[in-house]
């Protein structure tokens, strides 16, 4: 049996715990939740993780060079400045799909360039947290 | 019964054409199938084009201000510089999902800008013939 | 009797034809119309044309070589990358007034540059469909 | 009755005055009278200015605040790099049309950019001295 | 017998056309007889074909899949913007050689890059007409 | 006993002119009488010079080299773009503290710099009228 | 009562720790107190943290959500990369003043580009450990 | 007998009047008399001008059209961005002499580039108020 | 006895770890030994530490104001854009060699920057693990 | 009889010299007999050279002020950044053909860009040694 | 007794040997002539060298260590990119005048760019063969 | 027995030469014998060679094709633009150690980039005169 991880950077500790009636009442519990079902719809295990630490994201990575079959990523800010963890995830070689809540193609310039872009596999941007569900789709199919 | 549009860009139609030994041998025609597949299960109604011709693309886009729904849209190399299919998707005020066979951010530099993405709902890159289908599965999400 | 062209570019077949409460009742028909009255007034005759494809407008501007006096030109998006329609501009040698409906240099980045205003007369932006009847009166003058 | 005022940059109080067997026989004052002519006939009237010192012109583009309903401005060189009548414009909230006697965007590298074209109503570039005529027309569109 | 694909892009069908006084009587059927006679004497069959429509540029490339040998393309405006020939270029994987009537590289700065020299076996630039019967030449030695 | 001098560029005198019941109805001359009102506790006497010529502003800087012992500078627009107030004020090598109304780092590209600001002692921006309240109170730690 | 937190970010726990006769006596814990005590003169309680990871930071902006009016932060070199705090200050909503002991905009190059200002109140450089009172000022009047 | 005019630009009227046992005790008035003295050893008559003003060198530069017959300019600062200096040179179509007190191509980034250059005949800096005494010789030679 | 500190940064503590037959067997146990024995035959004692924290690297830095002569610093990713490192190395004013496994000015262009370069004695890339004792030798002068 | 010279920069003295069994067996002093053997051909007297000395090729090519009808440049790495052998071609006004074994334009970007091709008619570039025959002939055309 | 070297660099010894009848029967040895006779008169030695070989320039600026008291240079095309001899210049720590025929500042973008700019005393360009005229005066001022 | 080659470019036969109080006493004479002494200790052969004259580095540099194992390479100011040295490199195919004396990223802009980098084995700089020693030790390395 395949088994995935689910990894979210920066800030997204905080999703549905700000004005839930505008942002909505997802949290990042909420998504983790339907992430690891949609895993174990297609026949594989999950294990999720946040964290706000650029190094505590790098180590997670390095995880999957043993435990992992492939990796789901939002790193949230660090997706546009982090060497260390495209570093690490080219490292651990092992598929990894990048996941952005919101198109980060069609808001601020920094936001256009994905230094971790050029090791991911692929990448899905712009479905809110159907991102994710996509995303569990997409790594199913490179883990086959 | 929501309906959708594919349209798929400049040297697409010669997919699985030539080598097939090596670049496989799925054509357009078998893509377009797998799609409508796809969009049949998910209850849509779904056509698909292709052209080489950037105005053919502006004019089949302009067709969704009345017949479609939404629109999935693999514009080939046009992605990088039409301006004139962006102003048409941005027209005809239908969500957009951008598509990519392969993941553009991990090819040349110029494949890393697409100036269709501000106009379009998300992107979706890397994962060969499933990116469509993946977007597929999104169109449905945003049309809901 | 001095005859001149009135061409448009990319999807500007779709002006008064989305939202019209919105967007205004004024098609591109009632618009050619308005050009057309207004040449006639300055002793001009007058056609027009429109396509989403480069490559007719680069070859309707081609029969600026034996057929008009002066050319009116919305380029729409490609005013901001066809190479191919400023060389056709710069090859019949008839003066070209280049017209926008909205002022280009005060919108995104990308259109502050028009690869077309250098082989063209002069241009004018920013003033609504009534640029094109400014424009006819330029182009009367650039024809005494 | 509406009111314009006409205001004129750097250098252009030279107009007609240098080599006129050459650059022509008109002058400032001669083309002043041809603005307010122009003006009166669509019914407005009009005023005219034209400083070499960008203090005055700012202080100058103020008085429309409270005394005139439209602008018409060819700010020479200023308009490259005078942020401060891009300021003075936006502040007073009147329409403001930008001229040019040449057409800016085939000269040199620098005078393709015009700092004050994002805080004006639109711009016309190109057809000499005829350049104030249609931008009295387009100001009177625009006052209407 | 080898079969090369001389391939004309747009404003090319002006050649010879206009002021022949100035810019020579040699017209695009001239130049097309001139390369299939030295492709004749080289041993190679030779087809032609011009079009100002980038799609139907792209299309003609792709004869070259099953038709050709190898391929002589002066890409005219295109050369600097269309990512799709390029891509065209790069799928039928048969020897092209970029020609080009001027120097490109002497000329406007925009003109100095070439989007599609990556994809191609060589280049040729500058010498008129005869830059065609060079390209022959190089193509029969590509072609052995 | 100490004396600074606050300095106002182009466009600060329509401070509190225009829309009151929208921008607030403190004047220039308001904010003047707070700033030598807060210099007064601090111990301080205070002038104060508005301009919108730039000329004007370089020669009021001048004068702080016999008569002031300290500067207080809202360059306006001038601040992106004076390298001669620039110049003025590292010639009369006094403390100048740069202040502005808006977080000019927040506001479009060209306000990110200030070219002034290599020569001041400090910057304080975003905090309204109350910025040179602040300012006062830095230049009055800059003079002790 | 209202309720702020002070921010010190990536080696500013060395204040007044090296060569003490060069730098100055004055250790973070001094600023600390100071700010505090700024503060309570003002009538707010204040709180104050100081780290040198990213994450740390990020996760302490946070608690603003819930627990303070208004943040004064200085981020030391991370201003210059980190829009993981940038994000962190956007999400919570509350004002923040951003303070740097040097006038950033006169040193390095790299040093001019602050990437947390687009999302704070203001800023204030260059007044030495007399910036971060001036912040607790304009914190105060920006709570009010 | 020819005529030379010598302008002198912002903060240049400072010369000499601070520090003088630093930075000697030359004045503006002391270079003036110098220059004047040179030029009549030559054989012309010399007048002089100062301004912070950028529309009054404008203007004085206008003068050169009818009563001067060689110009030499220091712009001070305005070298770098007055494209209205620029412009009047241009106009004026007299010989220009550019120069400097200090090597501008060995201080500053910014100062590298004047926007002068290229209407002037030529440039001298680096050599103190002695550049002044080249510029009547350089000038001397053009007039002849 | 001088006594100095080697510096690992982020992913440098997967050394040997993955495919040894392919990266060979050495881990960064392995490198500290050798790096600590080198140092120990130039007569220097020796602490290693390796972290894929930023913050962890910054506070480490610290420690060598008061407690080592000298550091050798592999900042892994870091190199590329921490200014925090870059601040540290340059607050504690001790002698810092720069070291790098591979030679990063042939790999891609983001590697040929390095930001603490400009506060580091030197730089040493491109020989494996042998740069290190290279390193050591290095620092054995520097400390002197 | 016409006369032309071959030009070969630097490096271009190892043709054939290092590992022939890949590379060729074909030197330069080969490719120079082709060359003259296809001049005589032509009817056309040649003589060659090699040197690594830039200052030995701008003094050839000064040779061909009064020797040479004509020069083929194969300028090696110097192609990209030699403004002195730019100078030399511009100066001596014959025909100079720029020659090139590789396709330079789809090689390491600064290898897209030569300085010396706005002063040469035309280039040839990437059909190996065959380049040089095609040069020879285009010569042959320009001495015409 | 002073003594200055004056230096030339690539392409200037053809100075008067080409259609003289265009550009001047002024030889290079005339000129040197004039530059002698010239120090001469102001009681200075002088040595004139002339090369097209950078290496043969960096080492005749080497001998001013011992035997000369300022350096006169036009370096010709080198000065846009010989840091080879910019390092030259600044070793041997000796007044160096860089000297220019043309006004390099109004010519192609490349021209405008002095990399030894920084390391010269000042730059004198623009006066024709006057330059080095102007140049001997300016190092006499510089040698007192 | 392994035979290196210790090339030094432009200026550095002025080591030692100037100021020696200052600058040190130690002549390149004094670095070679250090060098070929500490290769020897490492039981290789060594012969050096200086020159200011790039074509005379290129040629020496094709002399490791037969007669070196490696080449230590100080290319002084070439380092940052000769493209004919990096191609020369490229050629022998021979290991080559890129040596410093000063810290090179710690100095102006244009030294940050050597052209040479990408095809050296690795790069070591900042460590005066020992940077060599380190050179040869680490070409010892890559030796073996």
């Amino acid at each position: 049996m395949k088994k995935i991880l689910a990894i979210h950077g920066p800030n997204l500790d905080l999703l549905g715990k700000r004005e839930p009636q505008i942002y909505g009442y997802e949290t990042l519990a909420d998504i983790n939740e339907r992430i690891c079902g949609e895993a174990k719809k297609l026949g594989m295990a999950c294990d999720t993780f946040q964290s706000n630490y650029e190094g505590a994201l790098v180590e997670k990575i390095h995880e999957a060079l043993t435990d992992y079959d492939g990796i789901l990523l939002n790193a949230g800010a660090y997706t546009h400045y982090s060497y260390a963890i495209r570093d690490a995830i080219a490292a651990v070689k092992k598929p990894c799909v990048e996941v952005h809540l919101s198109n980060i193609h069609a808001r601020e310039e920094f936001r256009h360039t994905s230094v971790i872009a050029p090791v991911c596999a692929g990448q899905i941007a712009g479905f809110g947290s159907y991102s994710y569900i996509l995303a569990v789709h997409a790594l199913s199919e490179l883990c086959k």
